[in-house]
């Protein structure tokens, strides 16, 4: 059985319908991953015990989606060396600075890597190159998805090119 | 002796410089304060055994300074019930809006109470005005501060009248 | 019977919707309040008049939400040297940044502890903090409602759990 | 002796670098004014008395200078139905954002104008315009100020054109 | 028959569900004003010989809504030293930061009052305060609105007492 | 046959809601232009062989329309030292200024011309403006488009006088 | 002799710093340009003048600067179909934004085009590129001037690599 | 001989001062780098060309820095798979909000790994991360550096402790 490459966090299950964008990609390349709630300011102490048991069973990438003062991410990478993701997640005020911001500015020594407000699935492609430099299978589908990407703009493409006439 | 109340920490020596007004206020009120250098990504850990120690040694409110991701606040505030003040930190970028985002727009559930950025002072003045609550000595030289505080805008107020004339 | 230790202020009573949360948490502890519509701008006499009187009642805590140019929680701050939370409210523009820095960028000697944007529900539990210091009670009290909230994330984790599997 | 019309209100002596810029253009209009330095927040009491008094003794227009937490021509605003014009003043953090929001998000019913963020001078010009309705000296004394503000700029017009050719 | 003594303008007819009350507020005083729909970018022409001829026939005080790149109220400005208000309009994008720093943030010598985003109301409040330096009539109503946007706070007020208790 | 004068690219087919405004523009000028959906970032070789192509084919301006991180107009730029215009396209978060941003702080010596957020029709009528200095019968064109937005003003304004009698 | 091509302009003498690149520019390609100091607040008069006979007299591109409420290139477009190019300059307060959005945020109908915060170099670019369209030599030189601009960069890069190894 | 793990890049020499620090954490875990000056704009072949052959050549990680509107690192990830790591870089206008929304905010298909503005170190230590999942010579060195980093802040700690006594 193949084994949990990537655990993804969030701090609230509202958080859910953005983040489940990185669980379709993930799947979409047969990579194994865990799904939790988990909030650095409301269950602190199990995060970080989830963060270092998820180690020890080998998960190679976290990564958190948070909105507001969106520390989870960063609580995450305190506690590990392995590569961090965050997803700000837009809330109602402030457009998602808050969470962007709360995110992307660490301090020198703990990088957390951003992808943009909401990128959830993003996250996950990122999680792919990333496990995909010692992973040639990933690698080759990552080149194929990308190829996909293009041709799905091409369709598109011809199709305005008809309309706009 | 009297009890350390209040416990000042800062994610980084270099909040110093602004952290001392919090502790030149304490000390104005000859209220007891420990003061430490912890980070919330640095030294998780050794944050989180500090505030519990603290609060079993009696500490009644906690005050943070933190720049750019600014997480120190809000985990504090994550393992502890008692007051959490956070002082946003003045960085080289966004003019102070990562800081003061990343404290407070605390989510449902894990207050922190946010100053005004670099309002070190304040903070302290904050912490005395909790203190105050259930110590009348606190509370009868808050009044005074208060009635310095009028004082002092009251003689510059004559000097620039004079001046303006 | 118990004393009112909490006023509740708003500048509109367009602000109700958001600050009944206030008075939920503070219900929910069994602590007593006071809630008043009452604006810096349009009932300024009364306002002051209402903090002085609300102080000498034994009011310990002041909360007062309000939105766009926020002065309220300051002009109450500028009367009493009780803690002071500010609730910044969403308006329709700028996104919540008039209301945020109208009340947390206060000047140095007169703080304001500011709460996130909407965050009335917070508010509440910081009042309670801060009365929790000297009353044995409600720190019980909270200690269960940290647990509580624990709980709340920690079922909502494994509702994902299983059905992200 | 000519009455006092204007007066020229600030939170903080530290503004009155910026604000005696508002004195200058009223004494070149012979304009008579009183400066003051009262604080919403540190002298609030007497801040309304000044007001009040000020309303008795004939002043026409309230021009309130303040950084941060502008809260003084709101304060004004709310005991006066004269105009009131705000200056926000530039401070260290959020680039002028919080005077300007605070000062020029009022609500409805107590309406502040604002000029532009230290904009002491044009404060000064606005009072002149409001007073030049009901005063034909000062109205054409605009109408010369304007032609100079013309002057000048053709000057530097013809000096900029002599210096790229 | 009673002079027009206020102006309002918007550049665009889409403004107009703002810029209504304006008219209310003076409608309800019984100043009387005039109502136009001029461009600064598309009537230019148009809107200057307005402001020209408005002038001579007694406007006193200039009103213009603007959104966007707002530049109505400063080209009135240009071309007049009566007072002009300027009403920073909304737009679908920068949350009305564009109107408002277009309109706020006028060169030394040529002031525009700016008042809150949306603010219309307040615009003909301002207008009406404005006049009443030299209109005894609209002095005293301006008192009465006051006294009656007083009573409105405290009906609501007693109406969230009930509610709350 | 008239020629292909200008080229309009857009990064996904979702901004078509938007750029088809400049397509009516270009039509009611009886320009001829090309639509292309087109991605800097998922069709990176086939944007960069169109520019190349279009510039053989005559093509004068571009018009590229993007959101978020809108890298489009800039890497059209990059390829051609024919004039490109940006369009930043509203998205969900951050207000428009990411991709406003991200058009228009090009580097020196690589200029792209931004026009405002969701601006397609005046991206249009700028492209018809710069074909307009050696294409005399453009040239009438906006001239006469120009008096018909003034009549669309002055008619506006008629409406709004008899509305607001 | 050849004719003027391109109108600099600006509103203010203090702009020049950044403007003369623009000149600088212009100068190197050997297009002829007029540098004037015309404020659309202070002179507005002058400047629609000047505007109007810039082009009888065969000037084809605007380019003007403006900080604050710049509303110099906006005011220029209402009186001109040529192309009108804005540098929004950087002030004191609020980062450039206040006058990137006043000159971006144009309304429908008459565009302008904008250029980086402080971008008076691309400015140039831009106006030397709409030339290029009908002048053959001015488009041969931005390819020059292209492949200069590439060779710099790959000459940095070189510097580079041999200091990074 | 070690092979070359990761691409060094940026837009302009003058963010060398800032990149650097990227080079030295890489020298510091005798990683083996290269360092390119190349722009999106004013080398895009040159751009796109190394990095296909950086590709070839086994690099694995790309890490790029850009100011203004940041456009290198998207452009790195439309011509690759491997993770790209964008640093934004801090200008004089926009507070360094422009890099980072140019840099982060990328579209779906399409990850940017962000870390903070001129987070040039976190950005090193990000790509050594990536590489230690497949490097246990780097996951042990990171988790020394983890160390070190703790260390020091506790060095510091005691220092401030015995400063405040």
């Amino acid at each position: 059985m193949e084994k949990i490459q990537v655990a993804i966090l969030m701090g609230s299950d509202s958080d859910y319908n953005i983040m489940q964008k990185t669980e379709e990609v993930l799947d979409d390349f047969n990579v194994k991953f865990v799904t939790r709630v988990l909030s650095a300011h409301r269950t602190p102490t199990q995060t970080i015990e989830f963060v270092k048991s998820a180690i020890k069973k080998g998960v190679k990438v976290f990564i958190a989606g948070a909105g507001g003062a969106a520390h989870l991410p960063g609580i995450i990478a305190a506690h590990t060396t392995r590569p961090v993701i965050g997803v700000p997640i837009l809330g109602k005020s402030t457009n998602g600075l808050d969470s962007l911001l709360s995110i992307v500015q660490m301090p020198s020594g703990v990088p957390v890597a951003s992808v943009a407000i909401d990128g959830a699935k993003n996250a996950g492609l990122l999680a792919l190159q990333i496990l995909a430099i010692s992973d040639e299978g990933i690698s080759r589908k990552l080149s194929d998805y990308k190829k996909k990407l293009e041709h799905e703009v091409l369709t598109k493409d011809r199709q305005i090119q008809n309309k706009s006439k």
